[in-house]
């Protein structure tokens, strides 16, 4: 039987990418206590890249958007497998590291990633009111646009 | 009445800013079990940035360090939010990540967040001797010199 | 009595560093909880920087690995000193953020911290499997190449 929350992606349209297999010997998520830590996840649907490229050059604000939104569905994808798929057993996303591939001088880090923190609000609801840092790198792996950990409680 | 560390603020003639609203779906700091985990910081008072450019450059060593400094009192801000204004249950300062805005090639992100460890530890005291990164970022949000995030335990 | 992750280490031809001393006020561990965490380490053996410059340009891939395998020496180092040398209490390592000191547009920051990965997986065998970012930074404290920054659980 699907959860609120897996409701409430499917009311949004929103749909969870596969959870990314790590390409080496770390893991998608480690499960310590009550929280769930996500490793760092990219704008991708399984193993394709769909944003990758600097916001302020190759790519617009809104594209930068984009990706964290992808990228923001990666980190409740590694979540979900941790879970066994019961996303509505999350109680808290904790924090939300948030890394923009730009151009020194970028002044918008924390507008790209709020493209992520709207979605989790909007996925997890009061839940999903994150603590977050947005800063730049000046290059992310494999050319993403975006990168985002997150760590979640849950019950 | 008032309780040590806003007594030991004083002494040190320091006042916190403002406990900075986030300004958009995030929140200021994230409680989880006795851990305050604190959104990313800079070096403003209410709205207003203090300190902006990248260190080694427009700014010197000097005021990067006066950067991090104000930007550690906006940590204890929202961990004195976090706590009602109590920020006598603090127990420890577990952690800081620094990130300074510089040029490729800068050397002493570790010095420019000295300023900050140095602030914690007077204010805070023995409970202020924290775990700590420091690294460069190639752009910080809206142009701020450091960025600051943090992990304290409270009782 | 040895234990078995210091067999492991010397079963690997492998020697932990001294662990470093922080150079200010923060400390090389906090322990919170049941955890660790460990601050910034760079690729170092005590004093001695052993791993210093850009990788993708002064340095290749393959001397990037290196550093971050000394990083994750570092890593292990200081939670040695946490436990008082029993890295057996070490039940997990939970996460590993990974700085790789390189130019904008370097696509493999994954490449080079799967060094730290690889080795803390060897040494410390399933309970080294960690949650991970890697990303770029446009410059590291003292030039070094990597930096990493960890959280341990123990018993």
């Amino acid at each position: 039987m699907a959860g609120s929350v897996t409701a409430r992606l499917a009311e949004l349209g929103l749909e969870l990418p596969p959870a990314h297999p790590p390409v080496a010997t770390y893991v998608g998520w480690a499960i310590t206590g009550r929280q769930i830590w996500v490793s760092g996840q990219g704008p991708v649907w399984g193993q394709e890249i769909r944003h990758a490229g600097t916001v302020g050059a190759e790519l617009d604000l809104e594209q930068g958007r984009a990706a964290a939104r992808l990228t923001a569905l990666n980190l409740l994808a590694q979540a979900s497998e941790a879970l066994a798929g019961d996303l509505d057993r999350i109680s808290r996303c904790v924090k939300v590291f948030g890394l923009v591939n730009a151009a020194p001088g970028f002044l918008d880090a924390h507008r790209v990633i709020d493209g992520a923190s709207d979605l989790i609000v909007d996925v997890l609801g009061p839940a999903g009111r994150h603590a977050r840092a947005a800063v730049t790198a000046s290059a992310l792996p494999m050319g993403i646009a975006v990168e985002l950990d997150a760590v979640f409680d849950f019950t």
